[in-house]
């Protein structure tokens, strides 16, 4: 795509680029030529790894310290072209258990960037990586984003000022943003561990060691998804269209399924596994929304982009990529059986997903 | 008003309860034969000031703390009955030169009061009091609670995050909140010293000392007023009506007058006085929100509440208030000029305006 040709020779910096998304947008920046700097504080709880970056560790720079840091972040704003703002706590249930720590890394530590760009480097262009958890319950479907907003944890509220922040010294101060709004994202490198980022990425660590996986409720609420190839899209093309400046966009996904239904054609994917409906535990059903998909219909008419991974050729290659990484993604742990038939069991010295093709088995 | 005596016996704690509203709120308190606790910062740059609460010092506690001290309120808390949370920095340019303290008292704190009802005292009745200015510049009049959101500076960013900490915590926990989003405010012990609660209070301070006010912009700007009194009305229906428990509110002015025409009948009200039409300068034109007006329909239909002091009548209210206690609220202060014909211009040694009737001059 000729937007990617932009960042040739820019300076960009991600905060939260050793998380899942930032990883992969760090390596399509630095194939497009850009000079990448990635923030990330590896708390082990959220989403860093080095292991995402392993492939292209020398041709990045890699800062360890925390957005709650103002200081390193005064520092490492300056002089940059980009910035995407990443970095976030994404837990729902963290987000209730501690919500002064979400508050701290999702709001104040937002204005925080705020101020050392608008102080140190107006001119940075800004893309902020927010959520459709700021709508809560749906209203209607597909969500837009006119649709009222009633977010049902901590973190979709503190979600929301960090929006706003962004919107409001684009509006005062002059300063270059836009703000996307992503639904599920999927894809290689993101956290399986548990179900901190997302239910799927547990699911996939259980239907690889074997054991059952759990939908909660009925299993009818429906979703929509996004591969991460497609949002790095999106967040390329919202740091470099003009008509993403100054706005907020949701993303969505092409293929709406229910979580049943996602559950079916991940067993078909990895050729077996088991899934188990339950009740909802009190503590989730307490924040469950029911069904979600947003429209991405106003940033598709803005950039052009649309999602094109299709859901069963990116849960082929998630599965198999954690098939090759596993031991580097769930501590100490060792597959317990081997990759299925046509699989590449071996585990690789480096992500190299890349080089696959979608269909891996 | 029969909702009063819901109070008789009760124990009440109010944060800012020496501010503006929160003072008035404890007078009405005590006469209804509640056991009252303030708790204020005394922030010189807010509302508390001492001298409102000279005539009821005797018939209360006052805890002088500030709400970013969590051990303090986790203590406070305990035992009350109810909590009228009206601690907040209210300035809207304050909260873009130091945003971080905005966040910290507006947001932050109230995620602290919450945190402390819960795991302290759950069966506690909560009112919190938010602002018009979360919506931003109005897309409709009159302004209803289904308006969208979009706050045009940083304070109204952190108070919508403090309403909807309140609203989740009643969704997820249980706890016993109401919303109300207060409009423009004015009466006796309003913040006269500087423009950092209201347009209006300088005004008053001016055209007390001689001194034309200024109108920015055409002064064909509308607003909505609400004398502290019924707010205080509104507040304690709030914290006492079934219909609205778990709920968001707008109070609202039954007048609406432009800028202009608020000015022309202030200078009626003092008997002279001089107000001059200047352009906007750049930083308040560009958090400027146009005409504002509210609608309070529905918390009138849930409650029965209607505004029912007339503007006229609070002006002239107000302006002898601050004849006789003016070097309460101005550093320093002595008042250049006699008090008008009819006014009591001998400085009182407590606030006596609860006594007057409405009509003073």
């Amino acid at each position: 795509m000729t937007f990617v040709e932009k960042f040739l020779g820019t300076r960009v910096l991600i905060t939260g680029g050793l998380g899942f998304i930032g990883s992969h947008l760090a390596r399509r920046l630095c194939a497009a030529g850009a000079t990448v700097t990635i923030m990330d504080s590896l708390v082990p709880e959220y989403g860093g790894n080095l292991h995402n970056i392993a492939d292209i560790r020398d041709r990045l720079n890699v800062n360890i310290s925390d957005v709650r840091d103002r200081h390193a972040m005064k520092h490492l704003v300056r002089g940059q072209d980009f910035l995407f703002n990443l970095a976030g706590q994404t837990s729902h249930l963290d987000s209730m258990l501690d919500p002064f720590t979400d508050l701290e890394i999702n709001a104040a530590s937002q204005l925080a960037i705020l101020e050392a760009c608008r102080h140190h480097n107006p001119r940075i262009r800004i893309v902020f990586a927010s959520t459709r958890q700021v709508y809560g319950k749906p209203r209607y479907l597909p969500v837009d984003e006119d649709h009222p907003l009633a977010p049902v944890d901590v973190n979709g509220i503190n979600k929301l000022s960090g929006e706003w922040y962004h919107l409001l010294y684009h509006q005062v101060y002059g300063l270059h943003v836009c703000v996307l709004r992503l639904t599920n994202t999927y894809g290689p490198c993101m956290r399986i561990k548990d179900a901190r980022q997302t239910f799927l990425g547990i699911w996939i660590r259980l239907i690889l060691e074997g054991k059952p996986f759990k939908i909660f409720g009925d299993g009818a609420q429906r979703r929509d998804f996004n591969h991460v190839d497609d949002v790095v899209d999106a967040l390329l093309l919202a740091a470099t269209h003009e008509q993403a400046l100054g706005r907020l966009f949701n993303l969505g996904g092409a293929e709406i399924l229910s979580l049943r239904e996602l559950g079916e054609l991940l067993v078909e994917v990895n050729r077996g596994g088991e899934m188990e409906i339950v009740p909802f535990p009190p503590e989730r059903k307490a924040i469950d929304i029911g069904d979600y998909y947003g429209s991405y219909a106003k940033f598709q008419a803005a950039t052009g982009w649309e999602p094109c991974r299709p859901m069963r050729d990116g849960l082929e290659q998630t599965l198999s990529y954690y098939h090759n990484h596993y031991s580097h993604y769930v501590d100490g742990g060792v597959l317990p059986r081997p990759a299925p038939p046509g699989g590449t069991a071996a585990p690789a010295a480096a992500p190299s997903y890349e080089h696959q093709s979608l269909g891996v088995s």
